[in-house]
């Protein structure tokens, strides 16, 4: 393969990856509207764990490990400000609705979260 | 979809991006095997241009420009390195060869780069 066939390649897969992660990115925003919405708790630690660890078992190289593990720092601290973003909008929402009601503005806002 | 669902989805996602994140550094090794087997120019700023350009045209959301940059930083990074490794074992492997043809063993070698 030529220099140029293996960048139209890249180009391909770089065109998927960004499908991929706006769909990932999708389902994190829909994460943030549930623990805005309901009594679930907000912060799980042991979620973003697992995500690792799910990534790590599906890894077949020829990337490391550490390297994916890099990667997938950067995509989590996206999908936490993409999270955050969707939470206080919802939280926002739910202020301007609670002015109209007073007994029920002083609840806690619960804290921001990210790992989908 | 509940929040467990919407995991379950998000896990799916993450072994898919597994996927082709690795099948990108496979290529990424071989545009890094071009480079030190050929004559190519190794460093080529207008390239690392070209795949931001690309991916923020493939764009359609929710995730925006600056934080799917954002990501695309760290697997540039991160191809960068897998290269440079690619590049050093094929240096090591011609300056073996060139050992015992003590004529061949000054040549420079490139300078190093990943952009892919």
């Amino acid at each position: 393969m030529t220099l140029e066939e293996l960048r139209k390649q890249i180009d391909v897969l770089d065109r998927q990856l960004v499908d991929l992660l706006n769909e990932r990115a999708r389902a994190a925003q829909m994460v943030g509207q549930l623990k805005a919405a309901t009594s679930l708790p907000v912060y799980e630690p042991n979620r973003e764990k697992i995500v690792y660890e799910n990534i790590r078992a599906a890894n077949q190289g020829p990337l490391p490990d550490i390297e994916l593990t890099h990667i997938y720092e950067r995509i989590i601290d996206v999908m936490r400000a993409l999270q955050r973003n969707e939470l206080a909008s919802q939280r926002n929402n739910a202020q301007a609705a609670a002015a109209s009601e007073p007994g029920l503005a002083a609840g806690a806002s619960p804290p921001e979260t990210g790992k989908g």
